[in-house]
């Protein structure tokens, strides 16, 4: 079978790590052109991996030896790129989050659905060996009705640098965004119904003024009563941390191990675990399988594990969230559609 | 030194469990009355474990040889007797909450700072060995400042079987309490400023309009501005389970381990660590820890490491979170002297 | 029922400890003396405590206020002691061996078996949780038949400071004898046939010639056919050690975890579990549970779980282990009445 | 660069996981042809992966189009063509062991080696994430000097069901060889000294009489003074297990852990962590590093993380062995060049 040929858009710290994702270990697929405005950007990153790199997305749009568009830019450009792509009938894969409003994500989904191209977001816990083991535990019936779930996301570091850099509410629409998906996922067929949100600017409280939020927590309810929390910090001293955690009738089932490995080095202090500070360590095998999902949806002509409206679920929370800070009351998730 | 002359007053679960514990493992505390109105559970009790039984509270408040009273009767009668015991210059040990209403917690501190008498609250987690090692580490700056707190109680089982036995906010003032003193303890110097609760009846949905809710999730807020997320369920498949967590600019700890022992069985379908079912069970270090401090807080004249204003601080969150869940909205923890 | 009165024999480090577990957590038990020869020893432990101390053993064995005797001094004393008591009509607890040589150990079972009282031996993992669980789920038959055995013990520390206060074959005969036990207890039925033992002097070479091993590593064939591994050092730098595994044929179980508690400290180098540096610390509870056995097998007139029986056949497993060093070759573990 | 052309001698079980692995996770590599022997064997697991089959090594070995060759053929053929391959100016990647005897590894480490060819054997434990890191850790300084070492292998399942298809010190020579290297790995600079083995047939003992041992407990002492034990079963029936253990002057690591992944299972039976019961699946990263590795060895014309000389080493310790048990006494590892 040949290989799906892939363009990506966006050379940025994801976009590098998908790259090199997508040449090493995901067969099937061949990268052929990376494009990125920045001067030199795009042909640093795609010579040395064998591709071309070209200055403006609609290189790589209309291109005949493209089967595939990555999208990895901006999330601003994300609806535009994925519209744009499907016009062109490409298939698309799209960091998360698809747009930054319903309504983008709604153009891209329909978009995309219209083109009859494959269109997954990159969620990317759904392929982490754990979080998919909990989610067939889940499934397979292991712990009853779903009643408490909870989700979990913290980056290492000290928040961000440039408060200008980060959109306003980048903490629900790109951080939590990934912690709304796991926990519809995990929720199978129930639906959000509403959200309250806590959030505030602990970790650069100087930066609150440019509205940026470094850590927050969401309560949510669903449609078949379970209550889940989501939380996020901009700020873990110890690494990268992703976990979850869902408790049904007849038992618990948990995911995430911030470990880098199994290894455990004993000294006068105690038994360390050394862990993961990067969210690319942390989540190799996640990426790589996220792509390979891709790549077998486009050869095999169907549905991805991820689709449009997973998107569309989860940033309808985000939207509520941030209703809810505004508000500081609880907000209802988007309405009618938030899942066709 | 002499011993501490103990009269234990409610022959309960609770009660018995602490029966046995200052018997067996409490050195300084001699058991030497129980009391319980019901005919014969004093006695069957009390005489087996070298002690008398007696069917009301006054015949142990009134007795010459009792030092300290331990109450573990029905909380609706907490704060009357630890009134009584005050005024009949003996030392309180108190099961949590101190009171049903803050009016009853003042009522009982307040009773027991006029009389001079040492008044503990049972906060048992501040005696686990794992939550001291994690208050330690904060206190002692290893996780540097306190920006986001966890903490969870869930009991085993499936709910209570009588709602009608069960006050009506019970998983606020009996079980989410535990937690609400937790945060605050893990929070040094720090007082809740507001809370929302998300709270339903999904374990028994049939007890929801008797008022048992059953599942809860509460956000608080500190003037520190560090955000809390307690939650709580009546029915964990998979034993006791009592965790917190903190999260500070400098790193994390976390406290609570479900397995009763570091044993682990391997078979066909992999590694198990079987957990405790009874919370006596998975605490019963924490419960003996207690009471040796309560002794020993006797025995020195000086103010033990729970006090009626804890008892005050936690009560206060709690009563938050019924005026969340009645209003829908997000609530004030009670005003001025929350910590005194 | 009336409490055993116990008499201590040796306040050193173990005697110590030993004393305050009797008084503060063996209910059932009244410490009402204490001998040890050094000047001032006794009593600075006893007094406080509320016992008397003796300067000698004999004061201990020949008063009427003493049920049941400690024996916690040198381990040469040991069967001397045993014996001493067994005449005088004295229940004894011995901390481990229970003497110098199976001739030794020996005497001191038969004649505590003449007199009739109480003999029990510190073994003190026999008393862990965990490896309490292990055998349990082992005689239970969760693991099938016994195939594969392991034990060890670590100290932490850098090895004994005076080489001339240790025993020769300490390693064996102080240390591995309580994996020697655990491993005889691990494979119920099964009786040790031969060793191969490897040691050396790897944490204090200098010390090599005084005929100090501190690092030794046994292999030791059952008469069901299951073979057993048994590892020790005197230099752990990671605190004290202690573990058993067992490889049956339907699984295994394992036992021993350092950490001295469930508290997780998470920093820039990764996620911390505090270790015990001390056997005191580490098995308190086992401790106290040994003492609780003791109690019990002595107001119930009974055979304790730990026997002169079970000190023969781990000792004979440690003289097999001198015999395999001095002629570098596999040895025969005592014959024929190894277990009677 | 261009990728290096892969022929593939061996479609048994282990042949075709390694076919699949460079095909689908080894960027760099081109599987181009399989051989077997056996009636369509090659062609079935060649073609799906673009590649050819063929039933005999010689046309593998004199193909054009193949710049190196994976040995994956029964272990009593390896040396023989590692032997040709590199006399065909072939790179070479063989499964361990690299001869069934030290003259064969002499003669395949020679051929490679007067021939320039790149030869890396098959210790997939040097690859895993865990491991490495361990080594790592020793490498650094992290524990000291290096005092007592222990590695074990278990296979799941019930042992082999033909013992006739199994070589008859395979114990030691395919799966101990293993732990042999692990522990020469862990123990940098040292050389084994002797060894003495204690094995049986605890599994399927009937099998014994045929040579199949399948239970093995090793002792290693090393020129550096330090100790270690290898220990093997074929049947675990918890899964596939493969761990490492280093205690040194100044701490201790360890690695291994069967758990498929971090996700736990809460039931009433307690915490649940599923396990692995492939080395496939546990391995699988191993794998595939092991094979970058080569890879890139060939690409950078350099010697290979584990060398013939590596082989040598371990399989010194394995001939040992089998002297060991033959003789029932302690064994001299090979004389003068084990480590050249």
């Amino acid at each position: 079978m040949s290989a799906v040929r892939i363009g990506l858009v966006g050379a940025g710290r994801i976009g590098a790590a998908h790259a090199r994702t997508l040449v090493e270990r995901v067969h099937g697929a061949e990268l052929v052109a990376v494009a990125d405005p920045r001067p030199g950007a795009a042909d640093a990153l795609a010579v040395p991996l064998g591709a071309r790199g070209e200055t403006s997305p609609e290189a790589i749009l209309s291109a005949d030896d493209v089967d595939a568009v990555v999208v990895a830019a901006s999330s601003t450009s994300h609806s535009v790129l994925v519209v744009a792509a499907a016009e062109a009938g490409k298939h698309v894969f799209c960091e998360k989050p698809a747009g930054m409003s319903l309504a983008e994500i709604d153009a891209a989904r329909d978009a995309t659905s219209a083109a009859g191209v494959v269109f997954q977001v990159g969620f990317n816990r759904r392929f982490a060996r754990d979080f998919r083991a909990a989610r067939d535990a889940i499934v397979d019936g292991a712990i009853g009705s779903v009643r408490m779930l909870r989700s979990l996301t913290r980056d290492p570091g000290d928040g961000p640098a440039d408060p200008g850099a980060v959109p306003e509410w980048t903490i629900f629409t790109q951080t939590l965004i990934h912690d709304f998906d796991t926990l519809n996922w995990f929720n199978p067929g129930a639906r959000a119904v509403d959200v309250v949100a806590t959030a505030d600017a602990l970790v650069a409280p100087d930066f609150k003024a440019a509205g940026l939020l470094d850590s927050a927590v969401v309560v949510i309810r669903y449609d078949n009563g379970a209550i889940a929390t989501a939380e996020a910090s901009f700020a873990a001293a110890y690494g990268y941390d992703v976990r979850g955690e869902v408790l049904g009738s007849a038992g618990m089932v948990t995911a995430g191990d911030g470990a880098s490995s199994s290894m455990r080095l004993h000294d006068a202090s105690g038994r360390l675990a050394r862990t993961s500070h990067s969210d690319v360590a942390l989540l190799a095998d996640a990426y790589a399988a996220e792509f390979h999902e891709f790549v077998d949806a486009v050869r095999e002509g169907r549905t991805p594990a991820v689709t449009g409206d997973d998107a569309r679920a989860a940033f309808a929370v985000a939207e509520a969230c941030i209703a809810s800070v505004q508000s500081g009351a609880r907000a209802a998730v988007h309405p009618s559609d938030a899942v066709v």
